[in-house]
């Protein structure tokens, strides 16, 4: 038997070999995942001095495929084949828990793996017999695989292997992703292709792509994928689709990922022939109870639901004159037996409702901290408004004492250039992180809120909004990749930093080389904030074009919903710009715990970045670089132009250095990105000109189109919408 | 500048050994053009010897491609590197035509190149001083292409290269795809994926998948597209998109394919701002003339327009009362001082029309023969009604003597199990290409209409309606690749055989193993009649669902068009069932060519397969086995179940003998395959069986559910539709 996995791994082990030889096409569809050959001689001859075999334990599917990508993996970056042997011996890297090897036992007598619970790891260089080895070791078989793709992150990034003592343990409990996915394969806000889930040919037939991107989030640490889309369509809670599901679920399961779907909230009428979805009924509890049985026969380990409910005409519980506790209770206490939880969106609000949008979420859920059962998460977006280039942090996080705030990030970039810019996202998603809530005084960030230290929470959560669909490189913008693997990174460890998350995706990726790995980390690290100068810089938000949310639109007005107009958020008159949401205004200033109240409420120290979200400033306001606000603006819209200016010129340096296929790709797209972030410019400020009445300032190459024409540009055919 | 050509050549050679070894997923991507090493040494060595080096002549863009593609395709099936050399020596392979190479024009002494025209090519074998050789070669860069690649594909199919003697020429001028794709991407009645052009990122982005799209293309004599869906949207010929269209013809051009646009009849109004599209207005004529000049002036080859009009809501001449040759001529004259054509569909029917929808087209048609401009030709489908797993041909085949019909062929399987189902289409296109329309007595068959030759048409043409999307491997089902491939053989050459077709495309996609082609070719070759037999056998047709084109929905009535239901079409009654269309019924039978029409019109001599097309059967009438036609029906129906058996077991025995992957992918479809057709047995014969009121054999497994049951499947989120 053991003979049998060997050669089998043996074979493996070569097939994979000439799998990650270099002669791939630089697609992007290997992500980060490329185990090419190392070209550093030295170095090479280094890492296959300390790893000369591989003694793997352990025969269970996770073990299988900790087995597959470590074989698989050394044998690329090596370019020969790593064996297995069954014998500790110098050079040996040892993989399994201590309960299926009794070396790793023995080794452990000094180290504990109490403190890295279910899903961590070790990797510690040790010797045995004076035979100098290295070891990855955790709890469990999941918490292997992480080890195993934490020490192959190690050789991918160049890293020292000679004296290892790492341990890795997941900060977050339930690190997913959300795929606004339907079941005609259209991807809501997706512009990478379809859905990668072809539901036609499920159950039936396994596209091989199922795995890779289960090797993909494993390998950043994700653990939970949704797969449906939060405008939930109750078919996929049918036997015939269950059954599809559970295909996908057997795929993922070695890998550590749980599947969880969206429950449409009207599903008992829709698919269950009830008159009601009253979630105080008790046949509608009944048929919760029963339909989330069926889920769990299918499949075992089901992770549970995601729901969007009384939120831009999805049915919820509020439709029966019930709360969201109510409502999320129901299935809470469905999934509760088999250890399920409901992950229930803040995203709610109405446009019959006359108060500011920013606050609707606060005010609904708020009140009801605490009514929630144990197995609930509030899945609460970064922001009030909606995944804006910027927004301040969500004012739910750190007002939900009693009941678990999980973070929503998008990862698709809705409003920030779709699959054309190039925008690395981890510094919003870091800036969000840092934000501090003061909900327990100073040092309260949100990322103490997210990972259930500041007050100890039960559940941990972080959700991404997908970004991958079926193109061939996975999310459309060759960068784009790096959001995902971003997201995984900070599910992982909300604490660490966007720029070193990011050279270690560039090396992965692209390049060990540090001229590389220096140009691409100054191109992503501007690109955010280039994509805010451009688009919405001082505070403003919602400023994009009616019929898509790509290009801009700032005059949008007169809608029949004013909560989806630019008019709403700019406020823009003759007076000045910008929305007051102090005592003056909307008061959502109230909803930040002190002194953020007071610091967002004053215009003097309100943080210049958010000063329009939270005033309506004077075109003549003076800034803190002496600039009247007018003239700021322009700055901000100017410099965000030349950003991307920057971006090109410093891409073009890459020219010879990364693979041609990318390099083209990336600096095509930098081409178009110029063109909108010169049109976005040039339509916005045109527009509030017309109210400033103030000149573009002359050191500014002035725009060469007039606002009507801005206005008559009319996208068409955009994806993802 | 020789060297540097020889010096990038031998790079290039390089990049695609490497890109070529077997290493590759079969994911299906290289389709037909692999290039892998020859697993036979001795006949690798042969070839070896036979071909030591490359000289290749002219440096235009498409002899660029030319040499890309000889020399990275013969570096992979040798694997070794061919290299180029100036000067003739033994075993040079010698390409280039008479004018840019003396030794082949001094070869050619002997020879002569007026008989292949434009596109033909040579390739034969010769010797100069007493040096062995081979030349490839040809009146023109693109007949020298196609060389190149038929010498490959004797390599690639394991022919022998010794004493070589070979001309080819088109037998057809314009050899198209009919791409139904939109512009937001989503493909009509496609099954594989998103549409090819990136439109959002055009002309900026240049995929390299549209290069290898050219190559596939060229490679099997493709030599035009029409890019856009016929239900035409008129965007695509404003500034804006003529620059994208631009770039894609700049990428195709060297293979020798030009680019074609749908024109929408309302273009005028819709984006020209005229108040009619009347084709004799003065002002229409200019908008379309202005129109045509601008196209040009960004695609100076471009091939000219296909037009749907008047047909299924898509605005035509007939809105102004004018004639489907006033409309075309319209255009005709546009394009005519660019040596454009006009591609008009003869595909038109009308629900408010009492006529047989079989019989108006060729009503419509037939009488406007002759009044269209010499550039003209009007694009017949196969048959009269709509791409049916089976039809007679279409009687406008035939019957226009002055007016060149060119073949409208559906490569997408629209009717024939999609992206699921195992249909290799060559037989039926055979099948039609044979038929005798004794135009002109016996021996008149379609294909001789189609080459010109029954009637010196003075433009010829055959189109597939593409069934390529951006799934990796094109086409979604694996072999379906094989249609697209059949249908440019069969466009090159339309009395190509579909079993020789098959086997040289087995054999390039494959294996030259003979096991390996011998029993795929089995499974190809009843896949069709299989898929007749089990939807609509014995000239049923049009028996599909409501909502899509994929299951079985016979008991389709009372819609709003009623020729767009089943029970149109089956006419299934307590008498018999099949509509009457001989001189007691619609008479559709006159609009063949005698001794057909009494041949179809006789239910005794009428071939059975057609039976029901043509005549309205009793239940109980003796079919030529001595089965009733009740039995007759189930037999069939029966078989076709059995065929797709037949078809799951042959391909279950080439377990280990091809790759893992794509067995595996082609094993699970037809499980789902065999599913579906056990669905359009029951569900069909279970309704016919309320009128014949006869039992289903008993020797036969008895449909296990009611008709009930199917006719309450309902199939949602079906691509394509």
């Amino acid at each position: 038997m053991k003979k049998t996995l060997v050669l089998l791994t043996c074979i493996v082990g070569t097939i994979m070999l000439i799998r990650t030889q270099k002669s791939k096409a630089e697609d992007g569809y290997r992500l980060w995942l490329r185990y090419d050959q190392i070209e550093n001689d030295s170095l090479l001859n280094e890492y296959r001095q300390l790893v000369k075999c591989i003694t793997i334990n352990g025969e269970s599917p996770t073990m299988i495929v900790a087995r597959e990508e470590i074989v698989g993996g050394l044998s690329g970056l090596f370019g020969n084949s790593v064996s297995e042997n069954e014998e500790v011996k110098e050079g040996t890297l040892l993989i399994g828990t201590p309960e299926n090897s009794l070396t790793i036992s023995s080794l452990l007598a000094d180290k504990t793996l109490e403190d890295i619970g279910n899903e961590g790891f070790l990797v510690f260089s040790a010797e045995v017999n004076k035979q100098k080895m290295t070891v990855i070791t955790g709890n469990t078989d999941i918490g292997v695989l992480y080890g195993v793709y934490h020490f192959l992150k190690l050789i991918q990034t160049h890293q020292s292997i000679t004296e290892l003592n790492i341990s890795g343990t997941p900060k977050i409990q339930h690190r997913l992703l959300n795929h606004w996915d339907n079941l005609d394969r259209k991807v809501e806000r997706g512009y990478a292709g379809f859905s990668l889930w072809k539901w036609n040919t499920l159950p039936d037939y396994i596209d091989p792509r199922y795995k890779d991107y289960a090797r993909a989030n494993a390998s950043v640490g994700i653990n939970g994928t949704v797969i449906t889309n939060v405008n939930a369509n109750a078919q996929v809670l049918t036997p015939e689709y269950l059954e599809k599901v559970a295909a996908l679920a057997d795929v993922f399961r070695p890998y550590g990922i749980r599947v969880y779907l969206t429950a449409r909230f009207s599903a008992p009428m829709e698919i269950g022939g009830l008159q009601t979805a009253d979630p105080l009924q008790e046949n509608v509890i009944d048929w919760w109870n029963n339909k989330t049985k069926e889920i769990y026969s299918y499949i075992p380990d089901f992770g549970g639901f995601l729901v969007k409910a009384n939120s831009e005409g999805q049915p919820g519980p509020q439709n029966y004159g019930r709360s969201h506790a109510e409502g999320a209770n129901l299935m809470a206490r469905a999934v509760k037996p088999y250890n399920g939880i409901v992950m229930w969106r803040a995203f709610v609000y109405s446009n019959e409702e006359p108060e500011d949008r920013a606050k609707q979420a606060y005010n609904e859920f708020k009140p009801l901290d605490g009514k929630f059962e144990d197995n609930v998460l509030i899945q609460v977006k970064n922001g009030p408004i909606d995944f804006q280039p910027r927004e301040p942090f969500h004012p739910l996080f750190g007002a939900m004492e009693q009941t678990p705030t999980m973070m929503e990030f998008q990862v698709t970039q809705e409003y920030l250039g779709q699959d054309i810019h190039l925008t690395y996202l981890a510094p919003l998603y870091e800036e969000c992180l840092h934000s501090d809530t003061y909900a327990k005084g100073a040092g309260s960030e949100v990322f103490k809120v997210i990972n259930g230290s500041l007050f100890d929470y039960s559940e941990t959560g972080m959700a991404g909004v997908s970004n991958i669909g079926d193109d061939r490189n996975w999310c459309g913008h060759p960068i784009a990749q790096a959001n995902w693997y971003a997201l995984g990174q900070l599910a992982w460890d909300p604490e660490a930093a966007s720029e070193e998350i990011a050279k270690g995706w560039i090396r992965m990726t692209y390049s060990n080389n540090q001229e590389v790995i220096d140009t691409m980390l100054k191109i992503m690290m501007i690109s955010r904030e280039a994509g805010v100068n451009y688009r919405t810089p001082l505070g403003l938000h919602h400023q994009m074009a009616w019929h898509h949310h790509y290009g801009p639109g700032p005059w949008i007005k007169d809608k029949p919903r004013a909560d989806w107009t630019s008019a709403y958020y700019n406020k823009a008159d003759e007076t000045g710009i910008g929305f007051d949401r102090t005592k003056t205004g909307s008061n959502a200033i109230s909803q930040y715990f002190s002194p953020l109240d007071e610091i967002f409420g004053n215009i003097e120290t309100c943080p210049e970045e958010l000063l329009l979200w939270f005033h309506h400033v004077p075109w003549d306001f003076k800034m803190k670089s002496g600039n009247t606000l007018w003239e700021e603006l322009c700055l901000k819209y100017y410099k965000g132009v030349d950003q991307v200016r920057e971006m090109q010129d410093t891409w073009n340096t890459l020219k010879g250095k990364i693979d041609e296929e990318r390099f083209q790709h990336v600096q095509s797209l930098l081409k178009i990105q110029l063109e909108d972030a010169i049109e976005w410019r040039n339509a916005c400020l045109l527009y509030y000109q017309t109210f400033s009445k103030m000149p573009i300032p002359e050191k500014y190459e002035q725009p060469d189109k007039s606002l009507e024409h801005y206005m008559k540009v009319d996208r068409k055919y955009l994806p993802g919408s």
